[in-house]
């Protein structure tokens, strides 16, 4: 009597919420995330997302069908809610039974209730207390917990995911992934160590050969060293880029005063799809996370994933017995 | 036999090299940490520090001989290396028989050799790969990781100490210490899981009873909200201060585009004196972590201590025994 009770307790709540091997999810990024990097995800123990952010409606839908033959896993969608056509997209989903969705850059209270309406499992990406505590009243599943040293679109608090993740927990018990910083399974434990229920990795995966990011991306990703991408753009929205051509006029406008639409015109559009997608490293925006100055090479995501768990065992086993650790 | 090696091998290599109880050591601080709060770190199993960065040489040697009668425990000094009167300070500290120094902001081939000689430990402060290898060159006994997140100055890598601890372990087996983000046991506990072997904490100490800081500049980290601290001056040395009426004027001047002069001049001098000693909250610069959101009472270092190695006690055991980490 009562062994469940007590085995629910102890179970990871983020392979229990997603009924997955390892409490690894993969971000779901503009460019990077069609259905070969989500299935190979999803397929190998973590959570695949398809990144819808950079996706039309039926684009979406062509990848959620291709998902749908390429695993028998579980697997979601990620949402940016400042997305355009974002009833279309939402449409979609629902339509297609996708029965995980993660969204992003908005406002947790617009779209949770009509998800869970129709029993999709609901996750809110945050950046900061206050977003955590809308994302609980919302009604989600779980929260993102995002650092200042993630990939892309960030927060304005700056907080590191050393700090943001006891802080978070100390605001809302609900199930915990952290992005930002976790290229390893040592960084996967530290985030465990520090509150977090499980990973969200976004850069390792960026690079890895079912990414359908562009080959010059991936090398450029690979090539990359310490200090060679910054948070620019915070005049507009936040974002972490490798530093080019592009992020030198930026940076340069930036900090010479210039205004938002200035600087919104230098900037223009499609600059994302440019450099991820299309590979024109100096023109385009090539968005990745501090962590990929520890990318070392383009490897298939069941290489990525057995590294992964491999050095989490190691580093966990450590603890348990170098007597380093005990005092 | 091979039994000793055996030990000495998995003996943690911080408590060893200082021969304290805990890998916990108090970061030198401008301001705050003078004997007092140095003793009572010594006294309760860390490695106190004495922040030279304030103090006149004469002044030093005051603190260095009230360090002498507060405690019989191991203890050092921290030197900025930018410091105006630094052969006086090293006359100082190597006449007064100081065993152990940690070194900052500067060039650590500079004093490494001449400290050496007279048989002091010498660590160095760094924030990226380039001067973890200039410090293994110069010949330190070990060296201090700063993540972005620290308070007070830092480097222009903006890493954070979730990426920062893997490269640098990448690059050096020298025993590293890390700093920045550090405010609980279980950060203590991530950041060794992610490669170091001991941790220095700043903000904690500097909101301490008996850091020596203003009783206004204390009160005034307990109410720090996230979001409130961010690195500027970035035109100038990057530096982590507290919002307040000084850091709007600069940093207005710095995002509308004004010279490195003219931002140096709105600056003027003993502005972190005025703020952290004096208890100016609004004219003087404010400098802490990001991790200072986290503390909520001005607590005697003892108490600090105590719920540092008990939180990390039990969330080592928490990794050993709770399910949610196998898999």
């Amino acid at each position: 009597m009562g062994i469940k009770t007590y085995n629910l307790k102890w179970m990871n709540r983020i392979t229990k919420l997603f009924r997955i091997k390892y409490p690894v999810v993969q971000g779901g990024m503009v460019w990077c995330s069609g259905w070969r990097l989500a299935s190979a995800v999803s397929n190998n123990g973590g959570l695949g997302l398809l990144g819808a952010g950079s996706m039309h409606p039926d684009v979406l839908k062509e990848h959620i069908n291709k998902m749908k033959i390429a695993t028998t896993k579980p697997w979601g969608v990620n949402v940016p809610l400042l997305y355009p056509e974002i009833d279309k997209l939402m449409d979609t989903i629902i339509d297609e039974g996708v029965k995980t969705v993660f969204t992003s850059a908005g406002n947790p209270a617009k779209w949770t209730d009509t998800l869970k309406k129709h029993n999709i499992t609901v996750i809110h990406v945050i950046a900061n207390g206050k977003f955590a505590r809308k994302s609980e009243d919302a009604g989600v599943d779980a929260i993102v917990a995002e650092g200042f040293e993630a990939g892309g679109h960030n927060g304005r608090e700056e907080t590191t995911t050393m700090t943001l993740i006891p802080h978070i927990r100390s605001i809302t018990n609900l199930p915990l992934i952290v992005a930002g910083g976790i290229g390893s399974g040592s960084a996967m434990l530290a985030a465990m160590a520090l509150g977090a229920d499980g990973v969200q990795i976004g850069s390792l995966f960026a690079a890895s050969a079912e990414s359908s990011a562009h080959e010059n991306f991936k090398k450029r990703v690979v090539k990359t060293e310490e200090g060679e991408t910054l948070l620019s753009l915070k005049k507009l929205s936040p974002v972490r880029l490798i530093k080019n051509s592009l992020f030198d006029r930026l940076h340069k406008a930036e900090t010479s005063g210039v205004s938002a639409i200035k600087l919104q015109k230098i900037l223009g559009r499609g600059r994302a799809k440019k450099g991820i997608f299309e590979g024109d490293l100096e023109e385009g925006e090539l968005e990745i996370g501090q962590v990929s100055s520890t990318i070392n090479s383009i490897r298939p995501v069941s290489e990525i994933m057995e590294i992964l768990i491999t050095d989490y065992r190691k580093v966990k086993q450590e603890i348990e017995t170098n007597s380093a650790f005990n005092f």
